[in-house]
């Protein structure tokens, strides 16, 4: 192979993303210089907040150009190295972009170049110790400060995040109630990955259910949704109470803004905090959890889902499920 | 006068509160037991928050019953007392309620019974010393955490917590940004009151406003008031800011929810946190405020504003003033 095949973002989305927001490309395979290795991507990482990354607006990440490769974390090979640390046949996480081959180097772009560590696989890289695993790591214990015999509510529990969330909180001793759609998803949950209560939003009264499985109230609530069931859950939060910030997938790809929840003078009457976080402010913090994490699985207390998808042609449909709800935990592509 | 006149919750407000309400009423004066004191009330606080107490639902405070008198923080003079510590013409804060006498005991009621502090005035006790300073100066310093050189942007900022929250704010070396309604309010805030710059969301586009008089954005919202104010501060703030959300008169009288605002993502694009709180909660640190806020009146560096209405016909159109915006600084009404 000596083309580089691409995904171009196009087109900036207005409502749901999809395939004509991109344009197929095929340039030459790009040359690594001094200090840098070029890196075949073997899986690509699909994340909620790649739909934010597409538009035209000031935020942690600059937008993605129109005309470059989408923005992507992935696990690919060093095919070409020209970096005394790495060599040839090294497996690396960096941000690979929507393509076959990239030029990285070690702090450049979001996710760096690292190696995996020994014995872990592409997917676990990709999920359980990377954005996801991180984020939910990061996100309940230092923003949420579950204390044990806390309840946790978490939305979006079925993806990669909410899982990790529930589990972490599991570990950590508390009542977790998770809210997904639908009754795949909510029976993994119950039956694998250990959650005490599971809400369908899709089939049940979320409200309704939430006060039901939450009989003292909720004490975090990891949100990674938003719209009306950020609503729903702010009805029932305990005193000091605590909402992490963590995505507002609900909304990203509304044509017009979705109103915010009408009851957030909740927050005032029971002294509640909801707090934003970004994952790349605790990269420098990365292998501590890295450490943890990898010993709760080895322990059998963290198990990772992953939904493979395959082939370079799939990958803007494979972006669409994560906003269609059709993906149980972590969504990669392997290009194959 | 051997009759206590009272005002008493007659309807549970829906839509805006009025005169309908409340009934009039005619009972005998109550007589202290030991260990109490009877209190004739001279002077009623009117406070935003007195519209939630009037629902029937579960709060930091019970809601008032149908057929008691309107609960209210007063000051009065003790006429009567069982109380080694209190004696017949002292000066007391209590929570005298809409009536002219009130059985008080130190402990009791949300503000319990204490004396006015030498040289202080029944105003200045219900105002820059009572609840409105105390909220103003826990919420800002404990909640909002302003730095010296911060931007701290404040909505109902003529209102008497409002116009605190600024001019502490000032004391610690912020730059503040008021969002009142009318030019009278704004003139006032910005000549009197030392604010650096003031919004008239009556007669401005507030989100344009905030843009072009926070050019590095804010780094705390003091926010009394929520609805689309909220919303349009949430556009413009600045990485790690703080929301206090100390009330939301916006929404008190809306016979339907108001939407809340459609950006909460914003906060979590820029680490931010919204936080609650309840005055009650720092009532046993109240000591440590007033010698501050007294000092700094002492000083000319603080100063509180009264809208004194006057006659106890007149309390429940007072109450209204909040909510139609009619009052400057501080409402009270002297009972006569």
């Amino acid at each position: 192979m000596t083309i580089n095949r691409q995904w171009l973002l196009a087109e900036r989305p207005t409502g749901m993303v999809g395939e004509h927001n991109f344009t197929y490309a095929e340039t030459p395979i790009p040359e690594p210089k001094q200090d840098k290795v070029l890196v075949k991507n073997l899986f690509l990482s699909f994340d909620p907040a790649q739909r934010n990354w597409m538009e035209d607006r000031e935020a942690y990440l600059p937008p993605v150009a129109l005309g470059a490769p989408m923005r992507a974390a992935s696990v690919g090979q060093v095919v070409d190295s020209r970096h005394a640390d790495f060599s040839v046949g090294d497996l690396v996480q960096t941000t690979g972009c929507w393509q076959d081959y990239v030029v990285a180097a070690p702090g450049e772009g979001p996710m760096g170049l690292v190696k995996l560590p020994p014995g872990v696989t592409p997917e676990m890289m990709l999920s359980v110790l990377g954005i996801t695993g991180l984020t939910a790591y990061f996100g309940l214990l230092e923003v949420g400060q579950p204390k044990a015999g806390d309840t946790v509510l978490v939305s979006g529990a079925a993806g990669s995040t909410g899982s990790f969330v529930g589990q972490i909180a599991k570990i950590k001793g508390c009542r977790v109630v998770g809210i997904a759609g639908g009754p795949d998803k909510c029976k993994w949950l119950k039956e694998t990955a250990g959650f005490d209560a599971v809400i369908d939003y899709k089939n049940e009264d979320v409200n309704a259910q939430i006060a039901q499985h939450c009989p003292d109230k909720w004490d975090v609530f990891f949100d990674n949704v938003g719209g009306p069931i950020r609503e729903a859950a702010l009805d029932h939060l305990n005193l000091r109470a605590r909402v992490v910030l963590c995505g507002s997938i609900a909304a990203y790809n509304s044509e017009s803004p979705i109103p915010g929840p009408s009851n957030l003078a909740n927050l005032t009457i029971n002294r509640g905090r909801m707090e934003g976080f970004v994952i790349l402010d605790y990269m420098p913090r990365a292998m501590e959890a890295i450490e943890e994490l990898m010993a709760w699985v080895a322990a059998g207390d963290l198990i990772y889902q992953v939904d493979m998808q395959e082939g370079f042609e799939n990958i803007p449909a494979t972006l669409q499920r994560l906003y269609t709800g059709k993906n149980l935990g972590k969504q990669l592509l392997k290009i194959g």
